[in-house]
């Protein structure tokens, strides 16, 4: 990080021009009353740019929002949580495209301008019911300082709700940049069940914003897992309104490098957070791979590391355990020779040429108490690198995945299914 | 299974000419009377052939069983649990040959008719004065009635000792196939923390039974997961004899393919047997995935199923998620599309078209409550199918992994590390 910058309040609602709001419709439940529709408006037209999941089964919100994009012409997202409206067929997409109208008409925007995501079970027909009676509230409520209800509406099983915004010079003129992101469950690399809405009053042209998006998701949300485990509704969407009234940004100039940058840590900051707020997580692991032959087997060797349920466990356990991260780098299919793997646990050699060093195992283990540590695996064959942010497994991250049947016993009580 | 046999008892004792022996080393815990320390040895010359882990971190008896096989001639194995001997480096392979030269002598074999096989943890150096005192026994108490003590003597995390023999038919010779099995913990496809060794008394030349052994474990071993890991041991060595007094099997003739046949039910069936008995596993699930375009795409879906942690999670808690099944067939970059996807449980239609079918969700629940079930993905694209069998992930597994630690105390009391 070496850009300066200051922290700011708001989320996505910091940056000029833009209004948010959230109401409780009880999408998951009827009788709660936590937040779980929001609405992100900019009063001026935008570029956009968006990311979605690699999964062949895709969301209907994903499919509508996918189409959408394809201007970069987007002034407002639409987003709930409680309901995935996945695997739901012509049903969903109907019902996805009724969000994006029902909030279309009074903002006098196309449908076209309007994105949309939702995040929750899957399968179950959307409760469109419960979201009428709540529209208009929605509609009147847009304010600019209502960024944090956006980050609370959008929340499932994390534990807290997650937002940055900075403020930081492109030239001559301050701009800002906000942006929040739920995670959870379902996060692996190529995205997951994660929703991440970004804007920002710098004046970024579409295909500037495209190209910046594709690089930084792929450097921040590209690198965290959690579980493994890709979901059908991961969305990244960004907004630029350059309603700080800079000029526009010249493509591959100075401006544009250092809003990459900017772009860069907030993503990476944010995908963090997912990570550091997993199902039942009690470790957040940042595992740096080096000396591979290729980019490749560098990510090959990180992504098995990272993804491995005995490394997950043994994390858990507090246990520095080299056995099962070499032979994680073993079944990567990189291109690895035993003999040469050195890996470090918080800088303190655990293995050196593929055997034991000498670092007593009271030391290492202190290391992997802590809540945050970082191991580098060295492979000593090259030149190429890569990082990756992963978790522990936990015994309480099966216990909480074990069943969503309270789910349809509501969706049959409520005549759904 | 279309061939008529009888189930006889013995193990791998059970085929004429064979002797095993076990007895307790205290390989890792000197204070254990548990039998750790296994022989199988035939009076007559064999024919060999062995399958062994893909994992690039391979353990030392790895290594080197792989380099006395290459001629097809092995008569013995020797076998050890409580140490993996893997990242053990020269002094590792040092010991693994140690292992064999201990039995060739006194059995006046050459070292290189020695298998040698280990499981336990890995990273740690063999207490190999804890073997020598014992190696007279090993051979002293060599008999044809011993083959379960050999079952017994190589399981680590496996709640019961695991072996089968049968007598069949091949021509006008009776012939007798016997095996067992070591798994429980580090098991994924393309082999894994496991030990397998079958005798037979056919006669069946080394060239056929080496093409046999690569066939039937691809439809065996191979079909396989627990954890998802793969170890650094993984190790199938099968041992002919011909002792059963046969002519020796044609290559190709009617001979060789009854004898695959049985080969293939029996390696079938101890695999089988090594998921039933998963660390901390309560679910043997079957995943058949049918109508694919090619076998590559039907594995990648059985594949991402079997694999997936929230998939597994679901099954533990007896949840009849299909929604987490299709989205692990979503990114299992196989080519689907999500609207032609049906998803059976038990036989009961859970999704057609990739939507809720309409079976009752309690008709659903019954069947996923039970100890064994079936899965079936049709993917209505082609004709291509591929068969697995996973297991539950529970939380007692992640509990069960948390940490090593122990061994690590107990090696440094005994001065190793």
């Amino acid at each position: 990080m070496d850009f300066p910058f200051s922290r700011i309040a708001g989320g996505v609602g910091a940056p000029k021009g833009f209004l948010t709001s959230a109401v409780s419709c009880g999408i998951k439940n009827p009788d709660s009353k936590r937040l779980d529709l929001a609405l992100i408006y900019s009063e001026k037209p935008c570029s956009s740019a968006g990311v979605f999941t690699t999964n062949r089964v895709k969301a209907a919100p994903v499919r509508v929002s996918q189409a959408h994009l394809r201007k970069g012409d987007l002034r407002a997202i639409i987003a709930n949580s409680g309901n995935a409206n996945a695997c739901t067929g012509v049903e969903g997409i109907r019902h996805a495209n009724a969000m994006c109208d029902a909030v279309a008409k009074p903002l006098k925007l196309k449908r076209s301008e309007i994105g949309v995501a939702s995040t929750g079970v899957i399968g179950l027909p959307m409760p469109m019911l419960r979201f009428e009676p709540k529209y208009d509230d929605l509609i009147d409520q847009l304010g600019p300082k209502n960024g944090s209800s956006v980050a609370a509406a959008i929340i499932t099983s994390d534990t807290h709700a997650k937002e940055i915004a900075i403020s930081f010079d492109l030239g001559e003129h301050r701009v800002r940049l906000g942006g929040c992101v739920k995670g959870a469950g379902m996060i692996s690399p190529s995205m997951a069940t994660m929703l991440c809405f970004i804007t920002t009053d710098a004046n970024v042209p579409s295909d500037s914003l495209r190209k910046a998006v594709l690089e930084c998701v792929e450097e921040s949300f590209n690198r965290i897992t959690i579980d493994g485990d890709m979901s059908t509704n991961d969305t990244v969407i960004v907004l630029a309104n350059g309603a700080s009234g800079m000029p526009s940004i010249r493509r591959n100039g100075a401006r544009c490098k250092e809003f990459r940058q900017a772009l860069r840590w907030l993503m990476l900051e944010l995908a963090k957070a997912v990570v550091r707020d997993g199902e039942r997580v009690t470790k957040f692991v940042t595992v740096k791979v080096k000396g591979a032959r290729t980019y490749l087997d560098a990510k090959k060797v990180a992504e098995a590391v990272c993804k491995s349920a005995l490394v997950k466990s043994s994390w858990n356990g507090g246990d520095p355990n080299w056995g099962r991260i070499i032979h994680a780098v073993g079944y990567s299919r990189a291109r690895i020779r035993e003999e040469l793997v050195d890996i470090y646990i918080g800088g303190k050699a655990a293995c050196l040429g593929g055997l034991q060093a000498d670092t007593p195992m009271d030391e290492l283990r202190q290391i992997v108490a802590n809540p945050e540590f970082e191991i580098v695996i060295d492979l000593n064959q090259g030149d190429a690198d890569y990082v990756m942010y992963s978790s522990d497994l936990s015994p309480e991250y099966v216990d909480f995945n074990r069943s969503e049947y309270a789910y349809w016993k509501q969706a049959r009580k409520d005549g759904l299914v």
